[in-house]
């Protein structure tokens, strides 16, 4: 309570809000003090922590500008400088064709979990659904009709089994200058922010993604499921494909890739852990993806990538890597478990993003047809 | 303003507010006095209107039972009774393999349109999308990350291009008693409700619907774009199939079915218009589909059926017979045109609703592939 | 994941959905398998539990009707049959005068917690704020103006420091029949329910809450912050009073009641605890509160009355008795322990609900003037 | 629609959905093309227009940084520079004592809107209200207990009836760098912005506000209700103030003032007019006021300053006069019309802002007393 006694006594709350603020995001992600950065970035914790709270925190309080020499701006891209879709140019009828040729028998593997509000969300993001009225409305007309809606209101393209679009991740160059922050093919948050929606890079540029898809089953190869802040390597890779009986170059330009980690089998049992970090390429691995063209990189975690990252003074390397500077798709959330059950490696990747626009993402359904 | 005065003058807001819940609605439709009951509905004026004022909205007031003779229980379903999937049932691997084999050339046509703030809804419901910060987060980390989420609320399932989930739709018995409202193989609102998610029928129960698609053109038909309040009847959709070249038996169990009628050209160009109702499906048209067991029937209108019903006493009839009575789905606000101009009659339909827990309907990009 | 296999092997995922519905509710809340009615409820366990399950739990899934005798009808109310203010009659010109001979001073005490994300809420409710862009819009015009806007979702009537008006609770009396649903002045849910606001009783017939104010001081009269269901009785009260040194006729009619129990120390501190129960009126008190035609009880809970009720078959008896049946407002989640720590027992109250059309409640910032 | 026909063919969205973006807010503010900088502002179109596309527009484009002498830095204020209230620190228990020695009836004069869907709202703003459920839960308990929840979306300390926070308001100084963005007291955008709630400046830190209020009556003035793009000079409020038989000296340090314009009347009746422009304070009388040391400015018009501003290359410079540099709240869409009618010149005002941590402004029920 705030007691308003004389002239002297009228006490200012902005010390008590802003302690507020600093204790709500603690105790939201259950950080300790020395991480409010990640708290801020609606992440967990990294290595910074188990470093002594150096390394990102240290690392995002200093804002150092990289240097020219290792930043090389990553635009124009491959695909002229006006390009929004990226590394979708590759998804070609001829690639939809390839990929329906792997259809034989019509099963569909299901790689969406449930939209609910119990999942997993990082940060501060939401998901809350509610039905007006019971039923909405009616009855109505001789025929007593009723109806029902849904009333959602959240982060929805970035929670629950969620593709990235390229307007999701960029790097700042210049502190707190919007002209100098780039995204894909080096647009600028001054070019693209908008408080209605992203005027460059929206989710609804983003072709619908029919290509064939790849599964690396990590699980496999360690014979357990990963662990936190595990980093998935080139040679874990490599090792994956030997184990599966993958031609060495099986993955082709246009294709998707997809990780089995293990690690979603805590989904919606134990949240807490999931989100604390969670196993992932580094960047070397991401690398070598970059190189066989893929369009997109999925997996049963919330990030895709290791995190903590092994150097602890990066946030999300990888996620800059991929949509950043290569325009590369990340899908995350999905459930690739009964794919490496019934050892389904290759497979017609369906992923239809919805087309709305200005997103930074998109929910979806996206299944495997075999 | 409302002046507080002495006892006497304190005036209650009541009066006011019922009055201003009355003028709103009406002004939100531009509808007369008389349509109340439409408006309630969030739905565009009936025929009720040409009738005088009668129809609808007298039947709504009185919201006589049906008698037992005119309205059969329509469960259990050929499902059983259990049974929450509907017509999707005939989604099988063999009918995907089905579909599959109708594509050619990997050419894609989109069917959905953009989700935007300015598409036209239907009565109160709405879309709204906001940015948090620029950018939501960051800069953090040495590679000073920085990131773009999307805040979304509204009726995600019942704007723009969506899917009517068979727990929309249903049927009063009994005026306000929710054990005997009536839906899909006879779930009750007492047993479906809940203020935060359907309990029963809710969309995460729909397949994904890959399916052969067939597109009946209309506007080939009658040579112009329908007008509002054009019934489609069997003569027309048996033209159709004549004129473009289609055998009698080209629609199977299993398949879905998409009309053409012009309508969709007033799609964020004349919202007004759009809304106002529509030329569509009379109830024989839909038996007729109903008996060829199709899965969906899509159109470029927002309600597929002929609004307003020419049985000025019906409120969406059609509506009641497909999902209701024989949980076949309805897909609202296509693009059905590039498809008609292209001649493309038959192709493989992708469709894949969101597994949103609970929700009555799924935004989604559907697509043609052929 | 859901495998689509052959026929056979399409899953339905209704038992999955519906097993998933119990499994988050009982999460959220901590609840054991049991207590589903109470999480049903949005509010912590009952005395059922300690009674082995049976009580509200067996109760409400039986939903027995109250007897004719048990349950005599509460309407019309004493202020007409058409009167939708309930107590608020007595605040009258005459009375607010009344309450402004109380200050003396100018200090003004904040009886309001912040409304803020981290902030314990019941059940399925939530509360979110963002901020649109950085800035919202701008720069803009010679001047370079600027501007930030804040986007709200939640249950902002029923989340936080907040009134219950009217039209919040009630009492069904015949299943799920909605004619029989019954509210303040016998209202029933098939005159009030609207998806888009209440057709009757909404905030925004509440007037302006300018009364005098009476703290009563439980941790003062039990030397100890009071406990999670202990009840408040008469005999507490009259305690209360007399180490207060106030006159037994004190509490006049049309003044405001608060209690001091101590439990909102847990406020943002230990949330879990907060909602798990709270210590609060029981229906005797209520009664002694209701004689005395009191305007509005509230508290340092988030339900004023005890939780779970002595009589482990009766789900917020107490809420019943004073808005349904008496027309008192209840607020709840008040901050009382700066009055009680400077022992200002009687004030000036003042409490102005937002006029939103419809609401089931109001958010405000109740303050106590001296 | 978009086809995708083959490599050559597939149609990047991107030039569509720019184009979509104009076309969206054209249409939604009535604007036309050249007015495209005040749609994006959220506000109706301004002389920049009449002066042919000129004006605001062309200044808006250029963002030309304002000269070191044009804009000299407000910060610190004279309050400390770490002060978050800024005018209503004269809000003091002194003042509060002398507003309710005016009270002299207990008479009150309603000064709010109701907050409803319908309600004119700028730019892409928006208010939605559903109540989950129908009831939102129960039968529960022996007792049968029912309850209702209202579930709110939009931007609610911005529409409707609304306080301006200090943090709602700044300047650019140096084109899109947050470093250099300016607020009340210098705070900058980087220090301020956070995706989840403003870090400084927040509503929450405002003080109740109960103090003196004068009505100046400009429909009294005028004889007449003043027209869209009407200046109210500091003429007509000395003439106001003469004809309503106020001392000169009348508006003491501390006090509030409101404009009785009859725009107001416009509210709901008229929506698209009203939110065109209005009639307002020009800067002179805005100056004129500050040098009294007014807390708040209030009006029956939707930004209380005139709009468009008679220099054309200006947009909304009273908003910063008030907020940014003086620390004077602004309380727009207010109801002043009954105070006029009954002559009501000098009175008790109340309004308690909401304490939601991190918002740009708040609703609230205003009120006078007398």
């Amino acid at each position: 309570m705030r007691n308003h006694n004389d002239d002297s006594n009228f006490v200012d709350t902005a010390a008590e809000a802003a302690e507020g603020i600093d204790d709500d995001r603690r105790a939201l992600m259950g950080l300790a003090a020395g991480s409010l950065a990640c708290a801020l970035f609606g992440l967990p914790p990294t290595a910074a922590q188990a470093a002594g709270g150096i390394g990102v925190v240290g690392a995002a309080q200093a804002q150092p500008a990289p240097s020219a020499a290792a930043i090389a701006p990553w635009w124009p891209s491959k695909w002229g400088k006006d390009d929004q879709i990226g590394a979708t140019n590759l998804v070609t009828p001829a690639k939809i064709l390839d990929a329906l040729k792997l259809v034989k028998t019509g099963k569909v593997y299901e790689m969406s979990h449930l939209y609910e509000s119990s999942m997993p969300v990082f940060g501060q993001r939401g998901f809350t659904l509610r039905i007006p009225g019971a039923p909405t409305g009616g009855p109505l007309g001789a025929n007593n009709v009723i109806y029902h809606d849904e009333f959602v209101a959240g982060e929805i393209g970035q929670v629950g089994t969620q593709l990235d679009g390229l307007g999701h991740i960029g790097m700042a160059f210049k502190g707190e200058d919007k002209n100098e922050m780039r995204f894909y093919n080096g647009f600028t948050e001054a070019e693209m922010s908008d408080a209605y929606g992203l005027k460059k890079l929206g989710i609804e540029h983003v072709r619908p993604i029919i290509t064939p898809g790849h599964l690396f089953d990590l699980v496999g190869v360690r014979g357990r499921d990963l662990n936190l802040g595990e980093e998935i390597t080139i040679a874990d890779l490599e090792a994956a494909m030997r184990r599966q009986n993958m031609a060495p170059d099986a993955v082709k330009p246009g294709d998707c890739v997809f990780l089995y980690t293990g690690w979603g089998s805590l989904w919606n049992k134990d949240n807490a852990t999931f989100v604390k970090g969670e196993p992932g390429l580094g960047i070397p691995a991401a690398k070598w993806f970059i190189e066989k063209q893929v369009v997109l990189i999925g997996a049963d975690t919330w990030g895709v990538e290791v995190v903590p990252n092994p150097d602890s003074s990066l946030a999300f390397p990888v996620h800059q890597e991929l949509l950043a500077k290569n325009g590369i798709h990340i899908h995350e959330n999905l459930d690739t478990a009964a794919l490496a059950a019934d050892s389904v490696w290759t497979f017609c990747y369906i992923m239809l993003p919805l087309l709305i626009k200005g997103a930074t993402g998109s929910p979806g359904r996206p299944i495997a047809l075999v």
